[in-house]
């Protein structure tokens, strides 16, 4: 099945907005086994909006129309849906008192003008959008069927997901159950977790479960695509595979799904009733950015510091004598830990040091990572060296604290070897 | 003048990655005053490729094309071009010998995959690429000139910039010299400077300047495009108009052109010989995190402390007595500042404290900031309060702070009442 996209709208042609829809759409379809072949996106112009659309269904089995459904003079998708699809517009009553009932429980009067949104093209099929006044709905243009979005994010979000990608997947001929399941995790290359996993689709020999990778440096993602008669099915094909990927990349796995290593980290320290304070050097302050935010963080984050020079952080943290001239080591990273527990107080102290090379920026450009984490009667260490340059050694030196961290937190061992370190 | 984008690539089509360049040609071309009509995404697909190639051939007058100069088999922009132009690929044995010198440079010996990057269309003019071992070339394909650009970023900006704008306004009739000056500035919205910039444009009676705005809270960027024979003849047209701007707005304005708020930041304190360390509550360590990783800011950059408790900034500054329980005042955020200068021998000290509003997240969840910047002999402070949700006002804060130290770096008051604030 060949499925296009269009975007419309003088903002994302003119590039005033970037066209972050677009690529959540076709990532979203890629997720239920679908592939986008053809994208275009056109202005608020009659004349390029009909040939696009014409084009489209010359082209296409299923086109998906985003934007252009708003209640303004340039909201134009309805209207050239109509002509292309040598039909009229005509009001549709349903949807005028669907609007005018969500201006009601707002207690607002609906302005004159969003009655444009409930002016449809005479064969069109509504779709629902139950959190905001574009009317989505479909309709055939030449020999392909348009499925016309709104332009909000979080309206396409839930129309594209609960209306749209069912209606593809049935014609396409697809069992219309599917599951998305994912891990994330951190120190693997995505060609080395590939090989690890190898065979585990197997475990499912209907060929139901698909695996993928999305890498997005320093966390990579691995996706398991399942198809069953109901979520039940799936959930039982799943299992196996879960246990084995669990099995084979176990303490890698950061979070899973829609948590992130942060809100992990944070929910650890919640159960276990701790609290933390973190010391960084040259990560400019990223790790505590990471956490500090978070909704419940405040009762959990106790403080931060952040330092350039060893004698800052020895200063910052009271610890006694002087801070070494050298190269840093991890029982550096210790005592540093160690002292800012005993001046905090908190449960958990996090401290990340790291020795940057010398001379410009460039590819070799490396730093040596010295960190520890210090409770009450323990503390452990770990030392690495990560190169390619400045940003990405301080990326690695921000997820490798969080990353440490959440496994200490999770009683795994602190130290095991990543690829992105060298010796 | 009809102009088309097309993107090329299979990791653009898929979502893996945000198409960022299209965004970046579109805006870079409306800043010297050409429009993009329409834009085409296509992955790596023969089929697919041609045809979005005889497409645009048949509609514009200009094209620029974006990816697959590659040296990698899925790269197929020149063969493509050569196929919908109805010629030959044949060798460019200049820019073989480029690439041989490239790798040369690098102490590498070429890889023999890298020999396709130098096939161009026997029609093709070479397009040079400074920086990379992509050849840009541009070569007619129906009635449109197509421009072949890389897909990597930097090096699509400086052939875009130094090559292919020239071209395209050459082909456009229009005088080939074009200057984009800006200003960025915080805290007046877009329409405020809007009014308060009446009728700049027709000090240059000409016409030949014009004013526009982009606007990415908690910034705005002020731009006039300026159009002339040559550089001196531009820069005498802008002149009395940046003054007029500056007279206008002028205390508002954080930075221009590549400037950054915190780029000017580090650059009046390094002038100064000065040094920083930072209080935040509330933004997570943002202020610093903008501040610490530039290059230079080692050596200013004393240190930063996290905290999101009153309690725990005076204990972590080391003020005597206890933290206030009740609203926090500009007094507070002095003591604050005053006692981290002593603490850390910085020569300049800010500290940001922000009381937020009690409930969960909404529209009108607010925050009152008190911030003070202390030296040596002196001490500044403000308060602010500002709406719009939780990010919103840690948004606010971030740049709020960060703009109350240049103001005070640049002996500008610190107080001045910005549109974002609500009394």
């Amino acid at each position: 099945m060949r499925i296009e996209v269009i975007c419309t709208g003088d903002e994302v042609l003119t590039g005033k907005i970037v066209n972050t829809n677009f690529s959540y759409i076709t990532q979203k379809l890629a997720d239920v086994g679908l592939s986008v072949d053809w994208e275009t996106t056109v202005g608020d112009d009659r004349e390029n909006l009909l040939r696009a659309f014409q084009l489209a269904g010359e082209r296409a089995d299923a086109v998906i129309v985003n934007g252009g459904l708003g209640p303004t003079v340039d909201d134009l998708s309805q209207e050239i849906a109509a002509k292309a699809a040598g039909v009229e517009l005509e009001l549709n009553e349903d949807w005028l008192r669907r609007m005018e009932d969500f201006f009601k429980r707002r207690s607002r009067v609906m302005p004159p003008n969003n009655r444009k949104q409930a002016m449809l093209p005479t064969t069109a099929e509504v779709i629902d959008n139950p959190i905001g006044t574009a009317c989505g709905f479909a309709v055939d243009i030449g020999r392909a069927r348009f499925y016309f979005t709104p332009g909000v994010p979080r309206e396409l979000r839930r129309m594209l997901e609960e209306q749209i990608i069912p209606r593809l997947l049935a014609k396409a001929g697809l069992p219309g159950a599917i599951f998305l399941k994912r891990f994330h995790s951190y120190g693997l290359g995505e060609s080395h977790v590939d090989s690890l996993l190898t065979g585990v689709e197997a475990l499912v020999p209907d060929g139901s479960v698909k695996l993928g990778f999305r890498a997005h440096y320093p966390q990579l993602e691995t996706k398991l695509t399942a198809r069953g008669l109901d979520l039940d099915d799936i959930r039982a094909k799943l299992e196996p595979v879960e246990r084995e990927i669990r099995r084979r990349i176990g303490n890698f796995i950061l979070a899973e799904d829609d948590q992130t290593l942060e809100g992990v980290v944070l929910r650890a320290l919640q159960e276990q009733r701790g609290s933390l304070a973190v010391v960084e050097t040259f990560t400019s302050g990223h790790i505590l950015g990471r956490l500090a935010h978070l909704p419940g963080a405040e009762a959990v984050v106790r403080r931060g510091v952040v330092a350039r020079m060893p004698a800052e952080v020895w200063t910052a943290v009271g610890l006694p004598g002087e801070a070494p001239n050298g190269a840093l080591t991890p029982e550096h990273a210790e005592a540093v830990a160690r002292a800012f527990r005993e001046q905090t107080g908190a449960s958990h102290t996090l401290a990340v040091l790291v020795d940057l090379d010398d001379g410009p920026d460039r590819i070799e450009f490396g730093g040596t990572i010295c960190l520890a984490i210090a409770t009450a009667g323990d503390v452990a260490s770990r030392k690495a060296r990560i190169l390619g340059g400045r940003d990405w050694v301080r990326l690695g030196a921000v997820e490798l604290g969080l990353d440490c961290l959440r496994r200490y937190l999770q009683r795994l061992p602190v130290y095991e070897r990543i690829d992105f370190e060298k010796t």
